[in-house]
């Protein structure tokens, strides 16, 4: 199978897809129509949308114009509607079984994240290769050896792993899911991955966030 | 491709910086300087550094120029002198101090991240609502009150403020860091932060990048 390096936002040439940068918006609308919705808002306009989600108007129209969605003139959208809109179009309809893989503090801070289980991810297991983490309750699951990997992908059709493994050893994790038929792998750890073509990678690394802050800080120093 | 800060107000407007996504992008480069340079890697080429960031090299050589990094023919890049030059432009060369608040599950993994110490963010104080958190030692520095964030910000100068606490805390926290001069927040909590114009805020939702995952997964089941 044909490798290659896979790193934050690469392994989407969206093919007929929905352009890259608006997927990664539609959470975010997603997330203040939810805010919307608990407040009893039942429509709004695509200014008020955008104020919620912190993006442009225009640029939220147009996004929204990918899925067939353009509200109703001088009303704006459904909240209710556009939600369910949003959230089939993201297949966060369905229900998707995740591991984590790496139970230190990020492990225990991930497996405690409310924000997973709300939107349809379902934590079905902690998986760690130290032994003396083994056993450990963590939100309401058992810490379990890292080679019982393959058993519970089978057992729970795992389709994304999460990796909170120090760098060292990250990309024998990701060939292990790889090898266990995971198909998406959100890595935390500070190293690009190497995967077929097949699988999507996302990484998350806090550092890179922190030194973009670093860069508009020191901006400000020079005005 | 881009991907944008999604706060309420975002000052990613670049006055004459750099395009946000080449902002971006610079801290994955440095990263990948760093590996290249610890294999004792003197020179690359644009092709060999982008496959280890895991970009286009068009894209590389695009982001680079605007540094006035083009490389010289047939050699490529000095990987010692690019280093520096991205790494004066994010602003890494200097020291920033940071202030972490919230220490539950996620402050703990973020007082412990090695990542942020080896790219001159130092964490000067950990800081907590919760009086049963006080003292705690994490990472080598005690938990303490969050009502001392004013004179922990004055002491050491901290000019970025790490947000880990529930989402319903986040907005409080924001105004106090905002009340205490840091003008950079890096926000964990799922809740659009309101700042004044002046202060910067990148957002890090865990949930956002799982739903991304979600809607390629989808989509490999349709295909």
């Amino acid at each position: 199978m044909e490798r290659r390096p896979v790193t934050a936002r690469s392994s989407s040439e969206s093919v007929r897809g929905l352009p890259e940068a608006t997927v990664a918006r539609l959470p975010v609308y997603l997330r203040a129509l939810t805010a919307l919705a608990e407040t009893d808002v039942r429509t709004c306009s695509s200014e008020q949308l955008a104020v919620a989600a912190g993006v442009g108007s225009a640029k939220l129209r147009k996004d929204l114009s990918y899925l067939g969605s353009y509200g109703t003139r001088g009303v704006g959208y459904d909240v209710a509607h556009l939600r369910y809109q949003i959230a089939r179009e993201m297949g966060v309809t369905q229900d998707w079984a995740v591991v984590i893989v790496g139970i230190g503090n990020l492990g225990h801070a991930l497996a405690s994240y409310s924000g997973f289980r709300s939107r349809g991810f379902r934590t079905v297991a902690l998986l760690d290769a130290d032994r003396r983490r083994h056993g450990e309750e963590v939100a309401g699951l058992t810490v379990r050896p890292f080679d019982e990997l393959d058993a519970i992908a089978r057992e729970h059709a795992v389709s994304i792993g999460v990796i909170a493994t120090p760098a060292a050893a990250a990309q024998d994790v990701a060939d292990a899911l790889v090898g266990a038929g995971v198909s998406s792998i959100l890595n935390f750890a500070p190293t690009v991955l190497s995967v077929p073509d097949t699988v999507d990678v996302r990484k998350v690394d806090l550092s890179i966030e922190l030194q973009i802050l670093a860069y508009h800080e020191q901006r400000k120093a020079q005005l």
